[in-house]
């Protein structure tokens, strides 16, 4: 294990943002990053951008030339694809090119725009992260293939609606504090059930919404951080990405998520923690029952108990591991190339106690973000830690 | 500089492929490269797979996970785009993955499905690779824009509409004997002259063709070379990315590509060697004026000479040094994700005696990849050499 030490990060409002683009919110974050860290785009010697969808969205693709561009960079700079885990992946492999020992300064981050399209074209762009020939022809979008994954949770080992509606409620009321939040907002569990429906058992407020976003992280190496004296009060100490099976169909069960527990694991052992070492995480809650599936594949709760966490109060703000203390994905929106850099930049802030939420973990050491591409046909797990 | 030996390489042929898809042609390739190494997906710990254009022609996104399955692998598998040069970014983030320490094999490649889609899909497909809102916007296509820097070179340095159909006719002479190929025929200068107008300076034959492919190499790590006895007798020795300007206009020449330069310098530097000690090379021809400027920025030639290399036979199979030895993207074909890996796999073979063309550079030892995103916003340089 090498730390990996943060010196900036930066992040855009998540929500709607008109007619900005992708590289016009990616500029905004990294500018963010660069002010945070004292860094300049002359520091930056290799970047890596996550984007899901600009093809699509926008008519634009070879997005790594172009985000670096709009951070300032002519250095090295690839795009990294991977469905709305793409950020996290950008994360790991910035992580890892420190690690090559070739570099000082990687800047890591994603953008997506999703708010100009229509829903349905929203919708449709988002399910060619499923299995387009198993998948997409057969009519599956994400709301439905999440909503199979809760049956079969409920099925196998129990819960309700209900349930399910808690995390919602937590979610919402994490974010109302946070300016940089779409939803801030509180919710009860009323408005969640008879919230008009959307695919049984979701209704909207079940369901992560469309966002536009930018997010962005300065890795640098440690002895980059003593020369230039910058002293970084986070570092990323373990990362771990796994992979699955694509379609759901193809899977052992529909209410497990084996790639988070292989991506958790890795982390785990790169960082030499394990999951009681954890103080508080952001986890991918693009549906509620995704917040389940994680907190079980990170190894803070057995298999079919993390249904309860929410409505027992223990992932809450004020609980013993607090779980989207942003607002998740939920509520502090989903652009979906932005996500997991944007879990790095709040864990961030909540570790250094510069953010809105950051009472609730005081004294927290280790906290950790869990960003899933698809039906978590991929998964990264990255671990940080205060330096001090 | 670690040596990162090539336990094995495959490649789909090139061209119309029919009604198979990415995953299907990707399958081949790492089906083959299985068998040219003798090791089994159980041995695969991560895949970097090159896609540029799966949004767009197949309704697929998320294609990491996708490739690594179809590879019969469940490890971390990451989807890299990067325009043209997508799956020669792909090796060398694997490269960097091994000199991680972290693991000791790795699946590397790409694929490509463009045949499926009309010219004009196709075409505006391949213009996501450009700035969507500067140059796509503005109606250019990727004929238009190396027509400009054609026409810009022709003004900067000299040289003729016929200088470039020598690199044509000779790249198409290559592939006569190259099964892989899509374009298995000799054409003269004066065939080039007559076809039918793409945009001035080009005519058909100075454009490479829509193709379907697919591209794949198993990377190890030294070590694990050894503890299994593979031998292999071709190692990547060194690799470097560079970037540019997304957009023409805000470069400071259109007749230069400083991308290919910064990529070619950080190669060598990686390497340890320096242009005069590249036996053979596979430039990037998407147009034939792109392998003038690959060859110039590469430093085999000075700037403005790059022109006549062919005209006077220079780089043909019996010259000093032949460029793009398999027909290169303008006749091999160039299934754009597929591209980049595509060359390692030629250059291997070329290299370890098992090519059809091996002849021509029976006593070589160094060899180099060029692999160029959009007007060379982005650009990959790989060294290989043989290991005894």
């Amino acid at each position: 294990m090498t730390r990996v030490p943060i010196a900036g990060v930066g992040m855009t409002a998540f929500g709607a943002q008109g007619e900005r683009t992708s590289r016009d919110l990616f500029a905004e974050a990294a500018s963010k990053a660069y002010d945070d860290s004292g860094l300049a785009p002359e520091d930056v010697e290799e970047v890596f951008y996550g984007n899901y969808m600009g093809e699509l969205a926008e008519g634009q693709g070879h997005s790594g030339p172009l985000a670096a561009e709009a951070a300032g960079v002519t250095a090295p700079a690839t795009r990294i694809e991977s469905a709305c885990a793409s950020s996290g992946a950008a994360v790991r492999h910035g992580v890892n090119r420190i690690r090559n020992g070739d570099v000082d300064v990687v800047l890591v981050g994603g953008a997506e725009r999703m708010t100009n399209l229509s829903t349905a074209d929203g919708t449709a762009g988002l399910a060619a992260a499923a299995d387009a020939l198993w998948e997409i022809n057969a009519g599956m979008t994400f709301p439905g293939a999440y909503s199979l994954m809760a049956n079969r949770y409920f099925e196998e080992y129990g819960g309700t609606r209900e349930d399910l509606a808690h995390i919602a409620v937590k979610n919402h009321d994490h974010a109302v504090e946070n300016e940089l939040a779409q939803f801030r907002r509180s919710i009860d569990v009323k408005d969640v059930l008879t919230a008009p429906d959307v695919c049984s058992p979701f209704g909207l407020y079940d369901c992560s919404p469309m966002s536009d976003g930018g997010s962005a992280a300065l890795l640098v190496s440690e002895s980059f951080a003593e020369e230039r004296g910058l002293d970084p009060e986070v570092a990323i100490v373990g990362t771990g990405q796994g992979g699955d099976r694509m379609a759901l169909q193809d899977r052992a069960s529909m209410a497990r998520a084996p790639a988070a527990e292989r991506a958790a694991s890795a982390a785990y052992a790169d960082a030499g923690i394990g999951p009681d070492d954890v103080d508080f995480a952001e986890v991918h809650d693009c549906f509620t029952i995704a917040e389940v599936l994680a907190i079980e594949a990170l190894g803070f709760y057995e298999v079919g108990e993390g249904i309860d966490a929410a409505t027992e109060g223990e992932t809450a703000i004020d609980g013993e591991l607090p779980i989207n203390l942003s607002g998740g994905l939920k509520a502090k929106g989903h652009p979906v190339g932005a996500t997991g850099c944007g879990q790095i930049s709040e864990l961030t802030k909540l570790l250094r106690g510069d953010h809105v939420n950051s009472d609730a973990v005081e004294d927290a050491e280790t906290a950790l973000a869990h960003n899933a591409g698809g039906t978590v046909a991929s998964c990264v797990v990255t671990v940080l830690e205060v330096t001090q």
